[in-house]
């Protein structure tokens, strides 16, 4: 490789994929999926790609950020960071969406640092002939696994902007024990997570039970998104206890977790009230969660989730990987970190069964037994697919989402849902 | 780069070179001091390099340790931490030296992975045509900074092994000023370290009023070593205030650090009372302790060093680096992964300008303005001098010491010297 080698222009690419009408806490997935797709240019013909967020503010805040690494090597990732650490800002008055930690603008210099990041690990894994996982110290893995992500939903979007996916409605406990046969069918996933906060708890709790019927000794994960109260979470401890791996934020804020922490035998999980390396020190030290779920695009990048991930080792805590609606890129950014893990002791989520649309030559990723292979080619080992990053560009060009919003999106379906929260 | 290149043999050449007349609190430094020189041939016949602590234990923990990594890749650096944390113990009975963090078999693990890593980073550098500092995410600055490191001394040891070195006598603080100026005048150095705990506490800050007057506007700092009780170090405070960056290891234990930091506006550094990761957890969680001196050959390595800036970061502490006698391949490390650091608040602490001999081509390395220049070419850029380490192999083999015992060298010129801690 030559030193000399600089980037020389970046592309942000703004696109727009179909997604289910997926509930959860804060209301419901609108039909179309934001992300950005991230395109690095180098002095020596090479492009390295990278995937985050597509809603205006990133948007805005990534072309702000462009200028600081144009110049640079693809191998000064400490440089590019300190820039951005010392340039970019939160932006108060944003749209954030409080459920989703990767709305928050107060993570903005850890989305860029991490969206950039990926874009020139994956160069310098082109440069050298070596997957990204190389550059992250190597894989102690050769497949990372992923857990079933099941959500309660609708049979088809209101208004029917297209035809209805093929996964049907998703709200009794049989719906959901058949939504998670085929899911694990399709892709031979060996734990299971769903998405609660939707309906009432005893409902939530009926289907974690019909799970744990019909997957007899499969790890069962469930996620109220902080949408329960301390005492409704209390309550439902005795029966999850006997259901669950871990017990993912029923309850808002670290003090709740922390009381909560004394009525259940569980591990409490979370990606709501730990979600950057400032409230690790917190949290950690008041010692109520046990479980962390990381995720490469807020925390700050392959290389922070890496840091997390001793830092979780001296703190005893578990640790698994939290997703949002994503394709490739991102699949293939978070496989190379988490095969670099030794201490990943959980399944990672994943939404990418939801998505049937790819930006990346080859088309969908594969799953085997639930697991990706790390990739052994140079860099992410994915390249675009530039007809289809054209189409999707389009497809954000026509649809009209500009920033994700599933409360208004519920509110078509319901008036009077407010989304108030913890709502049971 | 081929990723089917693999360790194909390990050799560990402990080696002897002469060492100063240097005063510490637990007696004084032997005429040899002992270091390993670790190589990692490769299958496309590549050499990787290391140097460490030279002692028995560590020479047996390594012996039994190479079986581990022969036939990784030298990018297999997790796979290669995860044996060595999983094989190696520690070895209760082996011989320590209190004061030196390096020779605790307690961290055999940490010490091992340590000298691995530095020889495949090395590799990986040769193998892709970058020096090791891009492959720890590049340099954030170009020169890293070194203190004077100054020594109480004899002119010359007991039984004039042989001819004395050109630095003569330091006791007086008109004799501290000499060495001071000499170094500076050899090195360029912009900040001063005295290691303290060897004489009567007014002494040592005489010393330090001296240097402060010689050299106005320098950061000064003083390290009695543990060797003065809680109270003593409470009563230097007030003057010690006028005239350091930092206090470092005046008393000993974390409970007396934490009770002298309500005595002192000084920020209290340390390389004893937290020397791994488990202790930064414990020793974070009091606050304390301000400043931590890192040393890659005992926590755990460069990339471990990288976490620990980031942990240091995020409790609002300092970082410096701390060292032992060593030899320019450690001064290489401690420098590429000095420059990779954002947060290295502080110059670091080198014994270098001690030592006469070298084992790399081209002889000693240089300081300009008290910095050593962050390498550019491949690999740690420094190679083997093979003549030179057979002779200082030859060294090893004729002197006779084989673990370092600073107390029984100082019982030969004082038969009454205890070495009892707090002394003063």
């Amino acid at each position: 490789m030559s030193r000399d080698t600089k980037i020389t222009a970046i592309r942000i690419t703004p696109i727009a994929f179909r997604d289910g009408p997926l509930l959860n806490a804060a209301g419901i997935h609108e039909p179309w999926a934001l992300r950005a797709i991230v395109e690095f240019e180098t002095s020596d013909g090479r492009v390295g790609i990278s995937e985050t967020y597509g809603d205006e503010p990133m948007l805005r805040v990534l072309d702000q950020a462009k200028a600081l690494v144009l110049g640079l090597s693809p191998f000064e990732l400490n440089r590019m960071e300190e820039r951005v650490r010392a340039t970019i800002r939160p932006q108060p008055g944003a749209i954030e969406f409080e459920l989703a930690p990767g709305s928050h603008t107060a993570k903005n210099a850890a989305k860029v640092t991490s969206t950039f990041e990926v874009a020139m690990l994956d160069l310098q894994g082109q440069m050298v002939g070596a997957p990204v996982v190389d550059l992250l110290g190597g894989a102690v893995r050769d497949a990372v696994p992923y857990s079933a992500y099941l959500f309660f939903k609708y049979a088809e979007h209101i208004d029917r902007p297209y035809s209805p996916d093929a996964w049907g409605e998703g709200i009794s406990p049989a719906q959901i024990v058949a939504q998670a046969q085929r899911m694990i069918a399709l892709y031979g996933f060996q734990s299971i997570k769903l998405k609660g906060g939707v309906f009432e708890p005893a409902h939530e709790i009926a289907c974690m039970r019909a799970l744990h019927g019909a997957f007899p000794g499969l790890p069962l994960r469930l996620d109220p998104n902080a949408n329960w109260s301390l005492e409704t979470s209390i309550q439902a401890a005795p029966e999850l206890d006997e259901l669950l791996e871990y017990y993912e934020d029923p309850t808002p804020g670290l003090k709740g977790m922390a009381e909560l922490a004394r009525h259940t035998r569980l591990p409490l999980a979370t990606n709501m009230v730990i979600t950057t390396l400032d409230d690790f020190r917190k949290g950690a030290e008041m010692g109520s969660v046990k479980v962390l779920l990381s995720d490469h695009h807020y925390w700050g990048g392959l290389r922070v989730t890496q840091t997390l991930a001793r830092m979780c080792a001296l703190w005893d805590l578990g640790m698994s990987m939290h997703s949002n609606s994503h394709l490739g890129i991102s699949l293939m950014a978070m496989t190379h970190v988490a095969a670099s893990i030794p201490n990943l002791t959980y399944a990672c989520d994943t939404h990418y069964p939801w998505q049937e649309e790819e930006v990346v030559k080859g088309g969908r990723i594969r799953f085997e037994q639930g697991s990706v292979r790390v990739p052994t080619t140079p860099g992410l080992g994915v390249e675009l697919d530039r007809e289809k990053l054209a189409e999707l560009h389009e497809q954000y060009r026509s649809c009209g989402v500009r920033n994700r919003d599933d409360l208004t999106q519920m509110q078509k379906y319901d008036a009077s849902f407010t989304g108030q929260n913890p709502r049971f």
